[in-house]
């Protein structure tokens, strides 16, 4: 193999292969990314053995060829070559090595034989659509902060995306919980998704795909199947298994009956239960709602460190209610407010609360209360 | 006490305090910052027992005492009110608490009494002299790279200031080293410094004096005793224990008869070796630089990750040399370069070598060559 290409093609691609390979594993080669040239293409292909990208860039190829490389080094050398450089990318089979050279900056590297790279198996996709990078990323964006880190309920520790039954139709749905808190976002249906059968995007895979989203208008290729899912760009393919495991039945914890209505502006809100879940010790960062006709106090009780209240002018009609919660749950779904006002459901201080951005029903959050 | 103090003015003080105490200690009053109120006047101090921060800032006090709280806790409080809020800190004996109160927020804080505060025994200081924020700030910021981790030489943890003997007569001198690489800056000799004793600043202290040194006009105050160093503006009062020990001869240690000098541009040299540093283990992390005729070949290699090779351009007259460094001590040194070429005084593969910036002579760097 032996090609010429520019810098930044170069540095897109394997900064997107060293962020898939995993830092430590035992199996050498994972740690390399497998370089192709042929025709007018160089491809670059990097996997953890659960997920895999795939990177097309044009490059000028003098011979045709493929090898693996540290996916790290490369992309150190890569990401320190001036601006603007042109690299070149020659393999020396005798050696066994890759020489990467720009202006007068020559590298050689170790390489790990191409035949001995894990490509994933191609599979049959039952579903295949595509969305705007601005509908997933919306999806994705948020729902991910309420993915579980447990690895002990393994199926929460990720997105289920299916097709579900809502108010004006059938919806493509984002939903995460960790049983204390859930997010449930939903999205036009895409045309020839309707049939989709339902996975759970891992919370590697999500983070890897999001990097695909940047462009608004870009349509994005999905494909899924029972056991995996493909999200495309024409330049990048990233393919990932998905979790074998059933998510639960979350539509029980989302609270139809919450009447009591609390409206309040979202980012004075986040701010001041930022502010009064200071004086708390890290551990229970609990904080306590009083609300009365049009007002709200947030509070704070820790005896060691202290104590802290601020009051909000918010629009609440219904009768007294006290109620507690984790500061950082709070904060988290208070953040996910952008164009309107916060609006909370409360039923009773033991049940889940529900919360919307202003009436639209699209982007819907549960939290669960906390003692106070 | 009763006050209300500006937010940024406050802001300000209780930084620097939190900043000085140390997170972990298991003397609980350690953790607070003392505030006492008089007159116009607020103070706020803080301590490690090493170091003692004092800050003053105007308020309007209604009702003069003192007490002390969580720096830490109350620098956070501080930081989340609104810019421009006008706070008012009151001191209930009763309750044993310190409100704190800034718009529609309340803290109750939790207060040790200001008797068992650890205030710094004050001292007679043998040299007094003022010296422009930016003269320290070269003196501190060129050297304090250098300062030694190891905590049994304890004597290389600061930075040595002292009066030496230079070219153009005696000048206000800062060294660090840590037996691997040595900086040593000088300054003209401010007036009334003569008869200083050289005392050893330690590396927190240099940080925490770093704050103080902003405004490049300002006059600080310097106080030195054989115990004690003090570095005050108008408002704001370090003081710090020296280092109880005695700096080597650092004068043995600067070659003095080096002879073959290489000229290059710092940026592109600084560039150059930290891509070539890329392939080498983490731990090595040696560069061998060969020299010939205005040729400058820096290398590396690593025998399992690779090799790399960069050739610069420079200006270099003397025989060929072949010697070897630690990458990040020579990023380091040529880090310090602001205008000039960094000029090189080598002599053998095997001795110390010099660094120095044009033909300034007010700032050497000396590093120690490693085996390659």
């Amino acid at each position: 193999m032996k090609i010429s290409i520019e810098r930044a093609a170069l540095l897109r691609a394997v900064a997107q292969a060293q962020s898939v390979v995993e830092r430590r594993n035992t199996i050498p080669i994972l740690a390399n990314v497998l370089i192709e040239a042929e025709g007018d293409t160089v491809t670059f292909r990097a996997t953890d053995l659960d997920i895999e990208v795939l990177d097309k860039a044009p490059a000028m190829v003098e011979r045709a060829g493929g090898t693996t490389v540290s996916a790290v080094t490369l992309h150190e050398i890569v990401r320190k070559l001036p601006d603007g450089a042109l690299v070149a990318l020659s393999e020396d089979s005798a050696s066994g090595r890759l020489t990467v050279s720009a202006g007068r900056s020559t590298f050689s590297l170790a390489t790990l034989p191409k035949e001995d790279f894990p490509v994933m198996a191609s599979s049959e996709y039952a579903t295949n659509f595509t969305a705007k990078a601005q509908v997933l990323r919306r999806l994705f964006d948020k729902s991910k902060f309420a993915i579980s880190t447990e690895e002990t309920r393994y199926y929460l520790n990720g997105v289920y995306m299916h097709v579900a039954d809502a108010d004006g139709g059938k919806v493509l749905r984002c939903v995460a919980t960790d049983g204390h808190r859930l997010a449930r976002i939903d999205a036009d249906l895409p045309k020839a998704a309707e049939d989709m059968p339902g996975v759970i995007v891992p919370r590697k895979t999500v983070g890897e795909m999001r990097k695909l989203l940047d462009e608004d208008d870009m349509d994005i290729a999905v494909s899924v199947s029972e056991t995996k899912v493909r999200f495309a760009t024409p330049d990048i393919t990233l393919t990932s298994k998905v979790i074998d495991g059933t998510f639960p039945d979350y539509t029980r914890v989302i609270p139809q009956n919450n009447t009591r209505k609390l409206e309040v502006d979202a980012s004075e809100f986040a701010k001041a239960v930022d502010r009064v879940a200071t004086v708390s010790s890290e551990r229970s960062r609990a904080v306590k709602l009083q609300l009365d006709e049009d007002r709200l106090i947030l509070s704070v009780n820790a005896p060691d460190s202290g104590a802290a209240e601020e009051e909000l002018a918010v629009a609440y009609g219904d009768e007294r209610l006290e109620i507690g919660f984790n500061a950082k749950y709070l904060l988290e779904i208070a953040s996910q407010v952008d164009r309107e006002n916060a609006v909370f459901l409360f039923n009773s201080s033991g049940d889940p609360t529900l919360m919307r951005e202003g009436n639209d029903t699209s982007a819907v959050y549960v939290v669960m209360p906390m003692r106070v």
